[in-house]
C-alpha cells in the first residue's frame, strides 16, 4: 500500500485542525496509509521521508511565506536534496492564515519551488468554486489552486474555520490520495545519458 | 497512444529551437506521440488541448514574463478552464532569455499558476546539476527544477545555444514522456462529495 | 508638478472602476497630477510613459496573471527598458478578479518583477486590516501588501465592489501620490564606476 | 544622518562576503551610516530595526528560499508588524547559491513580499548587464533585477565570486543609499481617512 506523509507546522492548532482534515480526505477511499507528522520532529530524521510516496506540506503563512520552524524543517532535508531520494515522488502544500488572500500563494509556491528542487511532481487544488462562490460554505471559496488555502483568526479557536474550509481540506487530501493512486512507480535513470 | 503538445511561442527561433529539443526528447523513446504546436495558432481553436494527455508550454522571458503573444494563447483557454477539460493532464514548461538568471524563474512560475487552475499535475526538471555544474556542456548548468531555462542572446543565431542546454532540453523532454507514461487515467469525481 | 500615470486594461469596467478610485486617491491632495490611461493605449506610444514620475498598474486576473491585452503593453515597452528611460520612478499594482484570493498575488508579483527590470521603485498597500476585517467594508479586507486587489464577479455590475475595497483603492492612490512626494530627483549616474 | 542596516544570515562565509561589498558601496558616498548586523543577533532583539531608516536582507538560497535561520529572523519581526514600525522604509534584498540562476528569484521575491507586509518600499538592482554580459567580471552578469543575487561554490572559498559579482554587491550598495538619500520623511498618516 502507497503511504502519505503530512508533514505540518502549528503554533496554535490552526494548521493542525486543517491538516487532520486532509489527512482524513486521503485516507477516506483506502488509496493509501497516512500518517500526520509534525516539521519539527520530521527535523531531527529526515530520512523518514523517503520511505513516503507522497509528501503533503502544510504551515501557517507567517509575514507571506512558510513559518521558520518549517523553513527549518525544509532546510534539513538537504541530504535527501543530494541523494535525490524524493525524486519523482507527489507532492502538495497548504497554508493557513488570518485573512481571505493573506499573501499565502507565496507560501504555497515556496513549498511548489522546494518540491521542484527535490524532483517531485506537483498536485494543486483542483475544485472550482461552487455556486455559493465566496460564502462561507463553498468549496474553494478563497480561489486557490496552486494549493489549499484556510482561513482562521489568530485569537479564534482552532477548529474555527469556515465550513468550505474544512470540507476543502477533506476533498484535497482525498484528490492527492486518488491521483497518487494514478501514478506508477518511477523508472529508473540510466546514467548515461546522450543527445 | 498517449499524445503530447509541446506549445510554444518563438519570435527570433530561439524558443523553437529549445522546443524541437524538448520534442525530440519527449518522442525518444515511443511513450508518446508528440506534436510541436504554435503558440498563436492553438489560441485560434484551443479546445483541441482536451485531446492531448500532457502540456509542455515554452515561452521567451520578456520583461520578466512569458510574452504578450503567449499570454493571450493562455487567455484563449477560458472555456476549456469553465469546463474543467485539462484537469488530471500533466503539464510543464520551459524558457529562454539572454542572461543566465533573467527573471525566467517568474515566467515558469506563472506558467505553473496557470496549469494549476486549470487542474493539472506539474512535473520540473529533476537534474542535478552535473559535475562541471556552471561550465557550458553541464546538464541544467543554469540550476532551474521549477521547469527548464536555457540561454541565447537575442542577436544570435536560433542554434546559438550551450550544448548544456540543448542536452537539458532534450532529457526534460525525455522525462515529461517518462512521467506521462507512471499516470493512469484519471478516476470520474462523483457528483456528490461530502466531509 | 509631478505626474501620474494609471494605466489599466479592463474588459468589462471592473478594473476601470478601481482604477478610477485609485486615481481619484491619487489626486485627492493635489500632491502630483494624474491620468487614466487605458494599457492598449499605451502600448500604441510607449515613449510617452517616461513623462511621468509615477506608474500605477492595473490589470484583471487571467487565469493566475495579467490579461493578454496587459501583457502585450508590457512587451511594447522594450525600448524604454533598453534606454532605462523609467529607472528611478516610483511603481505599484492592483488587480481584480471574482475571488477572494484568486491567484491575485502572482498577477501582482508579475507587474513588480517588470518594474524591477525597468529599475523603478515599488510602493505596495501598507494597510494593516481594520477592526472589522473580512468584513465588506473593511479596509485592505482581503490581505494584500505587494499591491491592491478588489473583487468582483465577471457578471456583476462594474461597480460591484464591497464599500472596503473601493476605500482600499482610494487609499491606495493616496498613499502613492504622498510616497512619490518624497522622492526626490535620482541623482546622475556616473559612467566609470568601480569597486 | 541616515541609517542602514545590512542584515544577513552566512553560514560559511559567502553570504558574508557579498554583505560586505554591499556595506562597503551603501557607505562609499557617505550618505548615509551603514551596520552589518547577523540575523540570528536580530532576531534576539528586533526591535533596534526601528532605529535604520533602511534594511537590506541577505541570506543564502536554501532549496528555492531563504535560510531557516533567516526566516526564523523575519518571524520574529511580528511586533514592528503589528505597530508597523517599518512602514514606508525602504528595503532590498540579496542571496547567494552555487548556480547561475538556482532558484534564486523565488528567495528574492519571498524577501520581497516580507517588506511588503511590513508596508516599506522596495529598490531592486537596477543595472542593464555590461558588453561582456556573462562574462565573469560583468556587472549584473546574472541577469537579476529584484534583487542582486551573486554565485559562489558551497566548497568554495568564501570570497571565491566572480569579478562582476562582486562589483554587481558594492553597486547594489551605493544604488540603496543614494536612493535612500531621495527619500524624504513618511507624512503622518491622519487617522480618520475617508473615500
Amino acid at each position: 500500500m502507497k503511504q502519505i506523509a503530512v508533514i505540518y507546522h502549528s503554533a496554535h492548532g490552526h494548521t493542525e485542525h486543517i491538516a487532520r482534515q486532509v489527512a482524513a480526505g486521503a485516507a477516506s477511499e483506502q488509496l493509501a496509509g497516512v500518517r500526520l507528522l509534525k516539521a519539527e520532529e520530521v527535523a531531527t530524521h529526515p530520512e523518514e521521508l523517503a520511505d513516503f510516496d507522497g509528501l503533503i506540506l502544510g504551515s501557517p503563512t507567517y509575514l507571506g511565506g512558510v513559518s521558520g520552524v518549517f523553513k527549518s524543517f525544509m532546510d534539513k532535508t538537504g541530504g535527501l536534496w543530494r541523494r535525490q531520494q524524493l525524486r519523482g515522488k507527489l507532492a502538495a502544500g497548504f497554508t493557513v492564515s488570518s485573512l481571505p488572500s493573506g499573501d499565502k500563494q507565496s507560501t504555497l509556491l515556496s513549498m511548489l519551488v522546494f518540491c521542484m528542487q527535490h524532483g517531485m511532481l506537483w498536485v494543486g487544488n483542483p475544485y472550482l468554486p461552487g455556486p455559493v462562490a465566496g460564502g462561507e460554505a463553498a468549496i474553494n471559496r478563497l480561489g486557490s489552486w496552486t494549493g489549499l488555502m484556510a482561513q482562521a483568526g489568530h485569537n479564534a479557536p482552532a477548529d474555527a474555520f469556515p465550513d468550505g474550509d474544512r470540507e476543502s481540506g477533506w476533498l484535497f487530501g482525498r484528490h492527492f490520495a486518488r491521483t497518487l493512486a494514478r501514478l506508477g512507480a518511477e523508472t529508473a535513470e540510466p546514467t548515461g545519458v546522450a543527445a
